[in-house]
């Protein structure tokens, strides 16, 4: 039998807490979990330093891949008597929802924003270069690869097949959302999935929603809201983004000055240092790694990268007041002369953070990270954009919401000997 | 207002998924959880080598330290009117719940058992020598840390508060078997605790449980069995267990050997593998910085360490066979000298492993690990130990259920030339 | 020990599905819910017909009853450093909680609509006049069973014991909607009570919520608006509610009509039928004996009055289509005319029923049921209704929504012999 | 098409709390849930009187009936590959699961036992005889109506199709023991069902299962054994069933005895006092019906009768102590004699009620009742009996436990005007 019909001999099961189990029946598929690039993503969190805020955010990438896979395998079986799909197209799908997140590195979003890496690319360079995942699914067919690559890049040319794994209801953010609710403990974040899923319908190139399953959609939207507000954009966890993108920032810094000798050799950051990152080095590196080098670095001579490596790894976080990014309104210049007066280098240690959310849009060609927008198919066959149907969705679509805040370590504040240094940089903290 | 009365100007706190949520309102217990000793449990999983089994477990120790924590505190607030405790008895109960487990090192289990240490010394240590948790103790009271550190190795001279957190019923456990279920996601582990803290009960120097209270008693050792059987002693996870011993133990022996010579100096093991450990080596120590030697020691030139440190961190575990220890009909022996033949070092490639589980037990005094036994409080306000009353829990009462298993590496068994010697192994290992 | 000031020896719970348990340690409580008008909620469902649409909405208003104590007790833990109240308030308080719904007859919103009842008058008489709910209140003090009234009626003059259990977001509300959801089995419903719980705080003359929680407040209006459509207004529990009303209104007419005479004597409507209903008759009927009448008067001469129960009790509802309350659009006369053609009495099987709800609003003076509106306690001391905090409650707020429905017996049309007129009517219906 | 592979155009589903969805794809099993006689278990309580001692309770057999049928439906996916079963097989096992329990009656137990009646034998009277029912089972094939009465009446050849819905571990138990866990609210009656579910494989005339999933089964037998302790043989339901009993014995009485004249003539009860019931009678009888009666009994002018209903309606129970069969110790006849004195009817307020359980048994032919036992499919093919297995199991198999209990009104006692008399019955009583 072909590589890509095998079936095991028995269905394998993953006990999963958000899914009850996940379902494997693949040969492929069960290799590509077994894969070293595959079994990575245990040592990368889902959300970076959640953890820090939410004690039970400790689950792994790996679990997420399953679960956006398990969820994928369920909407395909709703469709089978809907498309014509042959085995490979579903192995296709499948594979594209396990693999999607494949090429995320540690601390996704710090790590990328200095080292200006971008982890969709890594996810193509494993699909596609010499690695077991590569070699597992050349097996299936010989352009095998390319096409998973593509349909995780968007480019496939079956847009239905896309939009399972990336749309504004795709599979990737119906299990983010309830995961990453169940290990936080949060009571956003459920929705009727069970539902969502029964009223999905394939429609030329994309999935489509029965007008009656509108309410479940809603919720799931409102979760979504919920969730970025609530969890991913909570002022805590940003306040430990922001201390590890100084610490990434002030290594690369030193590494860069040639005056300033490591006591321990950061090897694994060389090549993201210098921008010479081949594949390799890219895989080497997890949060493991990461937290090595900041448990060292703590007794570095450069005292700037210890102490932000100690707030790290001991969550003396900074704390933080609301920004008005108005330069008429905000003292963001006075306060960096004044910091510096302080002794307090504003360059580490005076930081605007600002996060922000579209809960919902139709399509706007030409934006960055557009997604496709929610149709519902209406009783009498026609499409409905959701947010025409619905006032709920209506009320927040399009409306971006953004909110700055200013990180800084109080404890240094509170340390500055000049009483006088030290009101004036308060006050206008404080006023 | 002296250090151990005062009060947060706002009660804080933790979002958990078991309790929903955690209270603080206490500044001692606010500075104990930031000390960085306490810190460092969320780089020490709960579960050690369990998420390769179930990705969910990867939850920490900080996790369920907060959560024994909080038990106790409910505990507390249900015995407030029948105990004469002042608020330094009450911060005793609820500082020794918060740090029973200080002491834990990475993997726990092996690590100890290679080393030869013991991470109950270690929490007594961490609370009694020069750490900020000691400091945050001393600013209670004098002698408090000593009285902490008492209560958690039990011979403290008021037993009812040892009972809180170490009996056969106590926060320790009632958190572990919920937490321990909710992230794997197993449907055990559930009890109803809400009404076994209802029908807990001080008296003398031992918590008991009100006979009306019996059922769910009979629940939580039942969750308990099934927990022991279906999660702890899973063989997979087991698998993971053995091959992290070999890894430590392989390491050791290299290290202890003259003539070979690592490529990266194991500077974070030398004082365990020479038996010299202080406190700030412990303390250094954690999950984070074992994964990252063991990614390190794949490249090792040593065959044997090399290939079991890929082996953990790819997942590619030890199959297992039942064991009969009867050395009259198992073929151990033979086993050993045919996988030497076969070229597989069998004192690190063929191993057994035995679990044991007491489910509950009356006290029998003069054994290891003695636990008190749980009494119930009668109508008549007379006491009865619980097995005497409950039927269930008579039937599986003092039944020590041992299971043996052989761990080997299948596919260097598959691998091997010799077809007359591999089937003569794989006659042993399946008839 | 006065009357008010009794507890019981020990400590009584209700096991309940929704709070986990219920808590009584008042006697007063404990006497209130053993009066037999309490016990009579046992014979009232919570959601009338809905048990039609969600098989498992068999809940009765004594469950909730128990619900809003419950929430108001614990609302009261939190309060209780917070308010100067004695023993007699606190009583006062959970009274009401208890109480609010005692006066709901059978099916409230058809039966009251028909026989121009108002089941909150009734709530009054049942405190007020002869019944073992108004001793036991006596013994409390002497003017207890008005104030309790008085709560219930929101004329009390301390208005933060009527916020309690009559604001936008009160005991009542948080009870239902969770209730609601749990027996229906909908994932709408859920929000985190313990966290609005904890962020209420009492203020002068009403309940606010500190601005850190209104997340979860936003979730709780959500929730309702979601209930409201999903489960409050179905279709089909409409449907039932449409013949239910037919029923009633066709048993007074042919009541009041004197050349019929029943086959059963209507002997516990006939004072409902006559408009001279006393406290003693209405405290006699409830669903039970609606349900006994309904199946016998399926053998009434009256033909129209024996097929309306045989379709409530066999469940064989109305069909519907949606309906433009537009004269100039919809075709209400015209379906009216050929209905009686066709030998179909529209007064009986013609309907037209309405639904609207306001998920939120603020205060307009002068409206029928309005409730309080929420204020936010912003860090600065001050208050800010939630609408204009909130973006997605803003874009909600005062929006009222309406749906109109016609319903008719679509059975009936499919069995009209002239084929043209029925064509007719089946082209209006469904054009 | 012929009637019995008639599908729905479109798949329609009922929301259920237990199994989130109850999906209906066949015409047949729809027409079956919309008959009369299907819809009347609306009005039947799954637990009788449960609910007076867990208020939530309130769920009907309109609702297990669904579930059970959800249940075998799930299992006949799983099934269809590895059993040869045609169409008309499916259906039979889908319509005798949904049907199984449509003999019931009101408060089945004590009403049953008062009147000498077995709802087993009404369930296939309503499907032979000249119902909807058997109408609609009479389309499908000619002795389609036949076989499913058979299957329950677990006469039908082909024993696989029965042990789905009558063995130790067949989808009658498994949903009555999660519905009823989850409208109670107790935490017990959780167990995995759908790890069981896919590990029940059909093998010649009966379900085994694959031995790995057998601490899933571990887990159902005790969720078993608690619910039965704490939910079904709660002493406070027992108390209302005693009632129960009671009033249908002095009615019954009353109607035999010609000098006594009902105010309310009991129509509906006749046939049952007079043992002619015929299938109409039956149907007509639902617990609206019971409790309609009861609540007019109050008013009748025999007191016993008045007061137990009474009792009954508000709630008012008997109290009860342990009581010790053995006649050589209790002082049942002491009693007897002493309550005649006091003038309080013995036959009516003195009574013994006994419950008994056994957790799990194997087949010992010739005993009531016996329920196929569990069989475990062994890695080897073999099949072994589940207590030879689990020591769980064996340790509570075949132990048979019965609770006795004296159940008496505390109150009239408390009203005996002679002290000595009264305190030598308390003294009996509670010695």
């Amino acid at each position: 039998m072909e590589y890509k019909d095998q079936q095991l001999t028995e269905e394998k099961v993953f006990k999963d807490p958000v899914h009850r189990y996940i379902h494997v029946r693949d040969r492929v598929i069960w290799d590509l979990i077994a894969a070293p690039e595959f079994q990575r993503l245990r040592r990368v969190k889902q959300l970076g330093t959640t953890n820090l805020t939410f004690h039970g955010a400790e689950h792994s990438r790996f679990n997420h891949s399953l679960g956006v896979y398990e969820i994928v395998r369920r909407i395909m079986m709703n469709f089978q008597d809907r498309v014509n799909w042959d085995n490979e197209d579903r192995l296709l799908c499948l594979c594209a929802a396990l693999l999607h997140d494949l090429g995320h590195g540690p601390f996704s979003h710090s790590f990328e924003k200095v080292f200006k890496l971008d982890h969709e690319k890594f996810t193509q360079r494993i699909i596609l270069e010499d690695t077991t995942v590569n070699q597992i699914l050349n097996k299936v067919s010989p352009n095998f690869a390319q096409k998973v690559a593509d349909v995780i890049a968007k480019t496939y040319s079956d847009k239905l097949v896309v939009s399972l794994i990336s749309s504004q209801i795709d599979a990737d953010r119906m299990d983010y959302l309830q995961r990453d609710a169940y290990f936080t403990g949060v009571s956003y974040g459920h929705f009727d999935m069970e539902r969502i899923l029964r009223v999905m319908r394939p429609m030329d190139d994309q999935v489509v929603i029965k007008s009656t399953g509108m309410h479940a959609v809603e919720d799931y939207i409102m979760s979504r809201y919920q969730m970025y507000w609530q969890v991913y954009f909570h002022p805590v966890t940003r306040s430990a983004e922001v201390i590890l993108s100084k610490i990434f920032q002030r290594a690369k810094y030193l590494y860069e000055n040639d005056s300033y000798t490591f006591k321990l050799k950061p090897t694994h950051f060389i090549s993201f240092f210098s921008g010479t990152v081949d594949l390799q080095d890219y895989l080497k590196i997890d949060e493991m790694i990461v937290y090595y080098y900041f448990q060292l670095w703590q007794e570095e001579n450069d005292e700037i990268l210890a102490d932000l490596c100690e707030r790290f790894i001991n969550r003396r976080l900074f704390k933080y007041v609301e920004y008005n990014p108005d330069p008429q309104i905000n003292a963001g210049m006075e306060l960096y002369q004044l910091f510096k007066e302080a002794g307090i280098n504003p360059d580490y240690y005076l930081v605007v953070d600002s996060s922000s959310d579209l809960p919902y849009d139709f399509y706007r060609p030409g934006e960055e990270e557009e997604r496709l927008p929610i149709h519902l198919l209406m009783p009498d066959g026609g499409l409905k954009e959701l947010s025409r149907h619905s006032d709920i969705v209506e009320s927040i679509s399009g409306k971006k919401r953004t909110d700055h805040k200013l990180y800084f370590p109080k404890d240094r504040i509170q340390e500055i000997k000049d009483e006088s240094l030290k009101q004036r940089i308060v006050d206008i903290l404080y006023r």
